[in-house]
């Protein structure tokens, strides 16, 4: 029998009208013939309350006690899902992450999958049971209760799809796909029936918030398809899938745009072998995220370096650089969080060269300057002003007939 | 060094501040060079409130789901309490049920423990720490959460220092400890110092609601010392203690009343073998859970049988019996909610036979009629009308030189 994994997010369960729907709809595939592996977060705001108490409570936040906390709103939402289902005479089991068999590293808070022991779901499957798991948590070598990260509850849906075999991955949220562009700004973005992997990927990173980025990694690199799709309307969603030969590629499949980063330059940094792994090891030491790194030619024997951060880490990224610039031999640093990025991404891109050239032109008739410049072979972002971003995104999306 | 095992109630840890002066409490412990093993319960009413919630979800309530969803407070308030040490410089981990080695039988929502594994808190408490574990709950036989119902925390805290041979087990609440009546009734009740086991559980059948009976019946046959007393005032409380010869043995020690139970009168029951088992049977397999039964001497063949019940079982009972009147032989039964039971109760009692006279002339003198009577060695209950009561138990605590 065909086997579907179903993973719900928190907005999908956050109420009890909610769960019972969730429900409904699982005991619809089950009788559409397939068996079914949920996997659900906490209701709604849940893991966010939580946290607040925890704040509440205490300055000093042992990790294991952290993940001890915020793994517990899984339980309640995997329990209430069991009873609407039993209510349904569907007859299901919730299971922890450690009752599944997500064994992890004990690297808590962020842990990573190290094996996948998911004896007890199978036993429930041929039982004939729906087996109902937690997301976002597992049971680490030490034998404690580990988080792995925020978002990660769609890491345990496509890890979970991956070990079992299934046939596709359904991620529930409440957006009914993958669109072209972000519809609160271009409202004739349409949804996408079917990306690549790769352009997903590249979406996740570019700021396109449908998709863990890390959970996609692992989809592709475990061959598990994915469906996006709305708990809300139930409507067919995109499918993420393997590139291959037959599928049309559009040049540009989306424009996406981040309005999370900030800008941080360092001005006249001498151009000699070991000053940027220097600087970039000074900011992984604080945990900063850097994303976009731009090192243009030196002129008089310096060069500026300037990168993006997330605007949370923006401070503790000034103060790092800060502290090192005699080290460094810089003149000074600069921040800015005014600033947004926009990008084009399309598998077709690869086979077309003038896209970057549209890019460009486009956002020139805009008036819209570019500070700095970063491409993949499937990807052209810049980041501009960011009072001027949505009137990019509009643009380009006009610009490549995305409508 | 001496290990002493403190219990927190749902009170005790009822918000953020509650969980910080828990923690001072637990830190000054440490320092005062005892090894401090800590059981919680789930902060105020949050497990009314997971309760609340699964009756909005769904009509039909597995069990093992119920467990799934009712334990998962009892992490939350383990982790916080974790982290509030942390923050004391008192290095602590929590444990769930299931980490404390709380092992039980399959029967979900009432499950007896049926070992303790103790040995990641004798591990804990090796390297310095203080355990913190979730009570209420432990991992059934079959590796599903259980829980071990309403109030169970105190057993898992007294099963807990049983196992660990602790010298004693503190159970704080709201209240100062065990009183020699309710003060809310009796304003010159004062506080008992030291009660023996066998008096605590008289008290707790008879209506005193500080110690869960079971977790007393655990106590008792394990020679666990309990300390009742306050975490609001830390003030030493009541002392529960194996009865021993040098213990001074008053005569009544507490006057306890009781006005959840209902009366049921079977009439004219034939006065013949295998009537009451009949009867009783009917009623257990009901789950009525019958407290005071008293039958009288027949007259013309036939008798009288009333017993109590908790109200809250009285439909079912009345319904139970109803449905057998005829294969009894009886002729009618009725039922009473407006009745309460006053009960005296002391050690001493059993070398000191006037009590049961002075308590009927107490009730006499007070105009209050008795309408059942039913005594174990150290207690006298009498069953009087509900707008009775309070008048008994102010006269008897009076009588009995108790202020």
């Amino acid at each position: 029998m065909a086997l579907v994994v179903q993973k719900f997010g928190g907005t999908s369960v956050g109420d009890a009208d909610r769960i019972r729907a969730v429900a409904d709809h699982i005991a619809r595939t089950r009788r559409s013939g397939c068996d079914v592996v949920v996997v659900v977060s906490a209701m709604g705001r849940t893991t966010d309350d939580l946290i607040r108490l925890a704040d509440e409570v205490s300055s000093v936040q042992p990790p294991r006690e952290y993940d001890m906390l915020v793994s517990s709103g899984e339980r309640v939402s995997t329990a209430l899902l069991c009873m609407a289902l039993a209510e349904l005479g569907v007859a299901a089991s919730s299971f922890t992450g450690s009752q599944a068999g997500i064994v992890t590293d004990t690297d808590h808070m962020k842990a990573k999958i190290v094996d996948i022991r998911a004896g007890r779901i199978t036993e429930a499957l041929e039982a004939g049971k729906v087996p109902v798991v937690a997301g976002f948590q597992g049971v680490s070598t030490e034998r404690d209760v580990t988080t792995l990260g925020r978002g990660a509850s769609d890491l345990t849906a496509v890890a979970l799809a991956a070990v079992l075999g299934a046939e596709v991955c359904e991620i529930y949220t409440d957006v009914t796909g993958v669109f072209s562009s972000d519809p609160r700004i271009v409202p004739d973005a349409h949804k996408l029936l079917r990306v690549s992997f790769e352009e997903m990927l590249e979406i996740a990173a570019a700021g396109g918030r449908v998709l863990q980025l890390r959970s996609g990694e692992f989809a592709r690199n475990h061959h598990v398809p994915l469906h996006v799709r709305s708990s809300f309307t139930w409507e067919p969603g995109t499918w993420i899938v393997e590139e291959d030969d037959s599928m049309e590629q559009a040049v540009v499949t989306a424009v996406v745009h981040d309005v999370s980063q900030a800008k941080i330059t360092v001005a006249r940094v001498p151009d000699k072998p070991g000053i940027a792994a220097r600087l970039f090891r000074a900011l992984a030491d604080r945990s900063v995220n850097v994303d976009d790194i731009v090192q243009n030619a030196s002129v008089d024997g310096t060069t500026d370096i300037s990168f993006t951060v997330p605007r949370t880490d923006l401070a503790t990224a000034v103060e790092g650089v800060s502290g090192h610039l005699a080290d460094l031999g810089a003149t000074g640093v600069t921040s800015d969080v005014a600033i947004a990025k926009v990008s084009v991404i399309g598998a077709g891109m690869k086979s077309h060269p003038g896209v970057t050239a549209t890019m460009f032109e486009t956002l020139a008739e805009e008036g819209i300057n570019i500070d700095l410049i970063s491409t993949s072979t499937i990807r052209i972002s810049c980041i501009v002003r960011e009072e001027d971003v949505e009137r990019a995104v509009r643009a380009l999306h006009r610009a490549f007939d995305l409508a």
